[in-house]
């Protein structure tokens, strides 16, 4: 009789060039939207009213970017990270897509790095990552690296394949959805005056509020993504883990993020890149997330004129006031505060 | 460069009749309607049943009229209460239209009176509050009024304006959705055979159960809503504050016990008025709210056979049975245990 | 003047053939699936993509049939079981219909038994419940019953008549929904490749992953299907209770197990019968639930060579591994950690 339940890929799983198609479809609806609504507070106007959306060539309120990453994400886990010892990094991810409720998501990944780390007991895996719609339209394409355990340390190492990821996506790559045109935008209704052309390079941002998290919350929001990872759902496994406590979905803290930095970049619109993420310490039910956002860069489209794009790192601290914008020590280490250094391209309407 | 975030006005930055445009409009659809129903339990026929709501003359089943008061209240934070010592009271609310799934909601405030506080370190603002549909349409209209701080204790008082506000809305002034027609009113389904005809100025209704709130679904409920009240959100700041802990927003407990006047009052299937209402003293996660209510008037309209209204007066409490209907002491003063004293009107069918 | 309230029925207000109506139709949307799935993970891909689902031959995904159940559920309690000792067993469940966002759910009663306990102050009711849509379609027909308290000992006992019960529905008379065609089944897209014909009876999965229950999602679920046994929901009168907690509604666990079943499992796309049910033990928040299944019959239809039925026993239990397949001691006992015993008939697709 075979063995019915799947305990998930160790490190000798998983070959060059191999390709993963992940399990369970998901058609997101509005409720994804309201339940996102309530579980992070965010207040972005054109994920909020179906008006204001399509007054700026949306067909409604889209998907939270975030959202659609944190599903189609959800999807991977069980064939890339159940058995992961760390979540080490994202890279090169670009959000070309709009998803609206009604549409379903599935989601595939190519294998596209190996190596095998000097203990011999893990590896680490590359992927790239697809998530489509039911018209098999390109949503998400990103790069994600795990450490993950070997089965059986004896087994042999694979030929070691680390691929070359950028630093950043190019601006004169991001994707601006063809339909929209900002012309009607309105900054009394989206909260804010302040547009791509009132920020500068290097300008720092304080978010001020701050956000405690319940398991309660972490938990509803993970399982609506279908994220299986054990770590977040088990007590009784976690007590005798090294935290000895449930840890919170990296991507919740994101969102989290995201959702406080609405004050001071309500106009900040859409996400259409992550150039890099790193969860840089573990989040617990009880935890405070404030963050603060740093600008890294700005790109002018030589076409138009109505849009332009930042480039934001936004750091996420927990139990700790941002005022000071902390980040890393002077060694350069991250602080044991802070839990998420977050890299990404959003699109901002220009002064007209 | 210009400071991007934004801390909310100051007393001193209020001034007579100003208007605030509140930013993020919200489409409210029936996620809103079934998160509602998870977070309260709330079991009113015509707001569960679309073929129950259209049995009555509804299009379908109606938004909650809470859920829609909170959401255009939540608008209203950022502009008018974020910096707001109390929230005092409101008066004078009425509730003509019908918000349906589907329907985008917004708010203005206009400033109608203002009054520094003795001690110069406050003030009070008086508002009132409009939220409309996508049509323009009137939905709600209210007036509140809090205390705020001032930015600098030195700046000059305005002159002292305090509108005169009714005890009550009329029940002349009450305004029944033009498409009801209660004749198919089915009081099986409704759960109750407790029309208008036998409720009784005076009578007093012990709703008997009692719900116990948690903190993620406060704060779920509460960004929902899209309000941003600090007091609400973060723990940290709290740890220090005069609490120690996070506060319940008021109009959570104004859901919890018009839940728990379903047990009693089943058939009162919409509310069309709020002319009073106090949050007595704070409520925090792990309190269990009861509630009772008294029957204050009763209005018959001369061109409605099939509909009556009732004025009620709901007491909350917390921690406590309410056999004995508590609300204050003999000296007059609100108990320690009393949380919310709401006075509103109904619509109720009458007996054919 | 009437009391308003109604505190349930006692023991001596139930007779035989009595028909009870239940009120709140609730009509069913997306909303309710997605909400589902946030509390409890499941990953049942019909249920969770509408082109999944459509490719089976549904008209879209349809609601989990253990959603359908909790809220026909929910509606019987104000009338069967708010003055319910224990929830005593299940039978001869079946589950006809198909319910898609948008259908409205109601709920009648059958009283078909009813028993005075020796102790002449509780009595056990047996009630044949029926849920049916908006087209009065029946969607499920079940047997429960109660030990309910009398209001009065001294009342008179009626004639005890105890209905015979079937062990379990008969493979035969389970039904298949007319319009499915399983021909398109896609096993990557499930997550699984075990089907009908690779499940022996006898065969035990352990569904190895665990969820740890917490206050606020076992009430916000309760609430969702409108379910108001008190037990569940105020902490103060529990405090004095014999277990000084809330206790977790056993439809809860339920739902749990069968989504940790989807490992395993992953293609029992539908629940059509549930033979027989046991909260053996009383569940609360904080514990840890994991799951094991035990098959105990297959039944190929005579007509369809794409779908067979499997009869499976879960098992859930708390804070406890399952490695062992832990249920009862060696005298028959269930275990203090075993806390459902759940038999019942799923679909699966056969192998073409």
């Amino acid at each position: 009789m075979q063995q019915k339940t799947f305990a998930g890929h160790f490190f000798e799983d998983f070959h060059l060039d191999q390709t993963l198609v992940h399990a369970t479809p998901r058609t997101v609806t509005e409720v994804d939207v309201s339940l996102y609504t309530a579980l992070y507070g965010s207040r972005f106007a054109a994920n909020s009213s179906d008006v204001f959306a399509m007054d700026l060539g949306f067909e409604g309120a889209p998907v939270d970017d975030l959202l659609v990453f944190h599903i189609i994400f959800g999807k991977t886990v069980p064939d890339v990270s159940i058995n992961a010892v760390a979540n080490l990094g994202y890279a090169s991810g670009t959000f070309a897509g709009v998803v609206y409720p009604g549409d379903t998501l599935m989601a595939r990944s190519q294998v596209i790095g190996l190596k095998e780390n000097s203990s011999g007991k893990t590896g680490v895996v590359y992927v790239r990552t697809q998530g489509r719609n039911q018209h098999g339209e390109l949503l998400a394409d990103y790069v994600r690296w795990v450490m993950v355990h070997k089965r059986d340390p004896a087994s042999p190492a694979p030929t070691a394949c680390v691929p070359a990821l950028p630093a950043a996506v190019d601006g004169q790559d991001l994707v601006i959805p063809a339909t929209l045109d900002l012309a009607a935008y309105d900054t009394a209704l989206s909260g804010s005056t302040h547009l791509f052309d009132d920020y500068a390079v290097g300008e720092k941002i304080d978010h001020i509020d701050g956000t405690t998290i319940e398991e309660a919350e972490h938990m509803m929001a993970t399982r609506l993504y279908q994220n299986t990872a054990k770590v977040h759902f088990n007590q009784l496994a976690q007590a005798t883990s090294r935290f000895g406590q449930r840890l919170v979905y990296g991507g919740h803290i994101i969102s989290l993020a995201r959702a406080l930095s609405y004050n001071g970049l309500a106009n900040a619109f859409k996400i259409v890149a992550i150039n890099a993420g790193s969860h840089t310490n573990p989040t617990f039910a009880g935890d405070t997330i404030s963050a603060w956002t740093e600008v890294l860069d700005r790109h002018a489209f030589a076409d138009r004129a109505d849009i332009g794009a930042l480039r934001l790192r936004t750091i996420a601290s927990k139990n700790l006031d941002n005022a000071a914008f902390p980040a890393k020590d002077a060694a350069g280490k991250y602080l044991a505060t802070t839990v998420l250094d977050f890299d990404y391209w959003v699109l901002m309407p220009r002064r007209g």
